[in-house]
């Protein structure tokens, strides 16, 4: 087995394919972190998955399953503008992260323009709803191998 | 029956009454729910009411009950200048909320003048102690019935 | 007789429930006024009441008519944001104040965010079309109760 | 008969051949206005003018002669920086408008770069002296030409 | 006689020696115009006076007796932070200019802070309540008498 | 003859009449400059025309032409806001210079509200689609009449 | 044949490979450009591809290859953060674009956080070396297959 | 008995002497609770500590057991810089603090220089390691010792 | 005897007269000090005085002569944009303080128009070359006279 | 013998004890500088120590003491938020240094929030009266002891 | 042969001698690059120069001519402060650059005071006309001469 | 003899050659001093020189040997980016001055990037160690020499 890799999703993500789906599209959550998990086995990694409103739950989740993780795969929500204490989590267990968005946040508020997780990311993907995550979890996957 | 209309309080809103009753009054925050609580039955509405110091536990709260509700008041304390998630939240459930205040933001310290949730809420209500709440319920209420 | 209260209208409100009816709704102001005069005189107070286009005429009838008022309730429209002379004006004659709006002034462009008048008065209440001043004569008959 | 055009000239104005001819040049407002009747009697309009110091009186003219006007020309002056009142007298009638400047304010202070007016215009004309206002006339006339 | 020297005051200024005297003193506006018109007399200046809350009169009769005035006074009140049409006045007429406050305005609100009158002026004098006055039709006659 | 006019087109405005015609019209560049040629001759001026995608031949073009050019009317599209370059090289030949814009440019992105252009320029015209340039050529041989 | 793709390299990217090898990894352009090539053809695309270190080359070629292609995906180098001219180059033939940077631009200097490109995007993704663009061509395919 | 200390400890720091000991040192959180433990009780204190990622647990125990403690010593970690709730939290119990840090918060990140508890404390140590939270238990117990 | 009063004059002001004399006035420092010396005298009061470029000195001077003065009169030249040294050596004394200029500081550079002393000062002359120190002795002997 | 540790105070500490006790208590300079000696001298360092009101003595003695010195606690005073200098001649010299306020900065002036020393120091500790200074200097000899 | 030395031109320096000679002189920059080729041949350097007004040219040169040049001065005109372009390609060929300037760019328009180039040179001269050019080309000489 | 030069080094440049070596390499202030002196004095010059960490003795060496001095080189360290009182002596003395730097201050902390001294002086040069003061020298006499 090639290890384990983190997938965490923010605050509100729990009411994907629920609410607005002209802007988020209508795919469940559950369905897309399904078939992120079959990608992750297929190429020989364990996918932990967490969606939480509560800024402190997703600090403890990356505490708990990033200490010994491969790599983590993060839609923050709202989260991603407002956190320094994810930052400091995802920096606390040294694990190479990939920063996703459904949505293009650079055509939306302003206050969205800003991330306090990019520039500690290996990269960022956001603009093209679910495949965004699938994106990612290759993205995520190359990076591993390369790195070895 | 009208239909279901939520309130929800956030962070320190518990200590009303107790803290600062200089700046706050001294009715207790029980006590104002339950006279919001009347207002609402009597108007043929059900009131479900929700305090919390836990960003993610108000999320939750307006992910759930907001989903079917009528309408939604709203005073975040804290999380009114810092919370992106609980705007979100109330987007993603498409339910029409009013901003109270029990002081006049304005006139307190700078970084109290911005909110996240004045611009997607019907209206703001501010600096007018436990009354800011019962003149919100009512705006409430008279919004509902317009829209109908 | 419980004392006198002004009820201060400035620039382009005289157009009410003529112009841009889809933003600030079909009630004329004067309809508005007549109402506000009957809840006043219910409770025992004389409405004294001017609509001006001109920040100088606002500024006169505060001071002539504030320095014996009990309360008042201003619309400034676009001297919200520019006129520190009504400012001044209602600090010249130390009378508690509302400040209200038609329209949710933080859902609008940026310039109109900012009030010179808000830091200085009981509190704020906007978003509500012509209910605004109706929860406002409210506010401010329970406020000079209280103040007694 | 074409209708009506508005011509509104803001403070100092007043002044123009008299006060600081090296800027503005020495033609009086009066020979200007006289050239735009002209010019408007030619194509079947008719001129209604007005030059004020007051903000009051500007938006009270604009309210009272827009209404049924076809398009405004404004030479707003110093108002063309500071006043929302004048913004919204013009929004409020819904009348096509172009904004005129005798000099170039992009060549004067910073804050003559700003213009409450520009946004909510058809279009801006700036720095040809009495000329500004011909171009603008023809301009109008032309606009209201294609939008029959 | 040496000519026509121009006293100015902006708006809320007749509230003086009635509104906030712990702010301001207790001395009426129109005591201080009669103690500077002696002084002036003494000196062999007419004075001619002018207060009103209204930007456009302050405007009109800036233009009017400055044309062939010696020397200008202003206490512009509030309108020395947001009018640059009293600003454009001063300038028409070309006639030196001395500002003047009651109050030390640098050691109010940040928005008093900024004047559209001072760089456009020989000098400006504040914080000495009426003696800003006297202080300033001293040196304004002083200055008269140098530029001879 | 009265000498050369030159009239300069920047980036996308070879896309005229194709592009977006709800927001340009659909009068194609070509058939602009046909028009303006037209004018310039019966005026007796003689016009050299340019459009470019290349911030490089535009100032080259600026240079080789201007140098002995009665005038200059400029379109500079989106180099009008992030050129210094074409800034510099009318400067460096000296030739009075007409801002021109098919659309408003202060009804549209925050960054189209800045231009390098016009603190040099006799005068800016915008927002009234060809037509503006039509203003322009006038206006420009209206100042090479003046200046003569 | 499914159509047109389009991949744009702006400035220095021909020195990929060659500069710098440590912050962009040592696959040269030209293969990267064979490999996307390869993929588009797969999927039935046509690719046609520039790199050029002149803005006006970029928007001239966007102009003509974009009028009737099916995507864009473009990596604009610097002037991703300094061109406005490209950005209307996209607009104006409406083509839908994803854009690609090889290195994390939040994790560098201040003045790569803004892109002129992004808002106009569908999407972005940054920060994975070669592998953004592979990622970017098969969410090219993905988006032109769903919007059919 | 002297009365109670509470000392929080914000998120991430739960993994103290586990991340980055090369930033913030090998000592274990629990070591230097102990350590305190110790100094408080030699003084004549009881300890109460808490260690959380979730800002409410933060906001629930600084209310619970801040109403009747003598003094707080806090290092909220990331929330310092994010959190208005924890700050209305100690202003609601009225209870003394002093905020602590282990690195130098001026000598990292630009959004790591601004504190919501600094100015309500009675002051600020950081820069020592756990030697900052020795320095504060000592810097509290003689606060209170003066204080009596 | 009614005390002592400082007067205080900060960096170049040696040069007075003898630099910059069109911008500045002929009068030497030494002139102006002792025609202050004469008013002060004749007044009852005694003067002390130093010039100095640095400033270091110039916080001695107000420490020792401050402490035990009436009154403070100031042109702290280049200091006065940049010492906060100066302003805590005043405050320490708590000595009534008047700022005064040679020159009008706001029809400089920008970094003139802020001042560490404004608004700890009674109040603020500027832009009468040597009379702005005449006037402010003036206004010093009334306001202590007021004062007593 | 340890070695030797610098004390540094800036302008107006002088003035401790003298100077606004409310604000800083009533302890001399003096009777701390002899306490530090104390603690320094009972743990093996010899203390040297300036107060001077003239940033240049301080740079002159932290350039000649600083040379061979073990550590520095300064409390710059006014000069912390002004002087580059002090700065660069720490850092010239090499020495630990720890930043220490009487006062809490942070609960003062906005202009006393930014340090140029802090980010160059070890820590900072401020708020704690004489206290602060007795922290700092067991801080430093911690500190020492440990880098050995 | 000691290698080459690159000598790079920006916008509108072709004009030199020609235009504006009152700013820039009267020398042209043809005698300017002989000047400097006949000292660099005099040091043993190839001189290898391009002027070109095209941003895109400036960078191809920079990429042929950079990547076996010992060092490269460079006067990027307007391009100085907009081309990101022109960093790029010098940090790609990692060639020691020296940013030349005819006018003192710090005494000129705000735009002009920050340079692109500037943090990524050893140096910077400015002011002296076309001696900036000859001083460069010096310390070049004398910057490869000690890099031996 | 063609005059005298004056050379001016702030605050910690005596430390040259001792402090950070790696930053400011390790010749010696008075070495260079020696060779800008034998240039001078090989042109006709006499130099006369101060290095001061004071600013007052900065401005007082400037005032007393400007006042007949042909010209200026200034290395005011620290000072450079915080003193207005060592600009205005400049000013005062009507000296033509040249600015320089060892270090290429662009490259280094943002408060660095602004300097008091660069708009006022003939050009600046910077980033080559002690030959920034040989070339400031040889600019000097060239400049000079012209100006006669």
């Amino acid at each position: 087995m090639n290890g384990k890799i983190l997938l965490v999703n923010g605050p509100n993500l729990n009411m994907l394919g629920i609410r607005e789906p002209e802007k988020y599209g209508n795919q469940k959550l559950m369905e897309i972190v399904e078939e992120i998990d079959k990608i992750a086995e297929q190429n020989g990694f364990k996918l932990v998955s967490l969606q939480s409103n509560c800024e402190g739950d997703l600090v403890d989740f990356i505490q708990k399953e990033g200490i010994n993780g491969k790599g983590l795969i993060i839609n923050a929500g709202a989260y991603t503008h407002t956190s320094i204490a994810i930052r400091d989590a995802i920096l606390s267990v040294k694990i190479p992260s990939i920063e996703v968005h459904l949505s293009n946040i650079f055509a939306r508020e302003d206050f969205r323009h800003h991330s306090y997780l990019s520039d500690i990311a290996i990269g960022v993907i956001c603009g093209f709803g679910p495949n965004s995550y699938y994106l990612a979890i290759k993205a995520m996957i190359d990076f591993i191998a390369k790195s070895r």
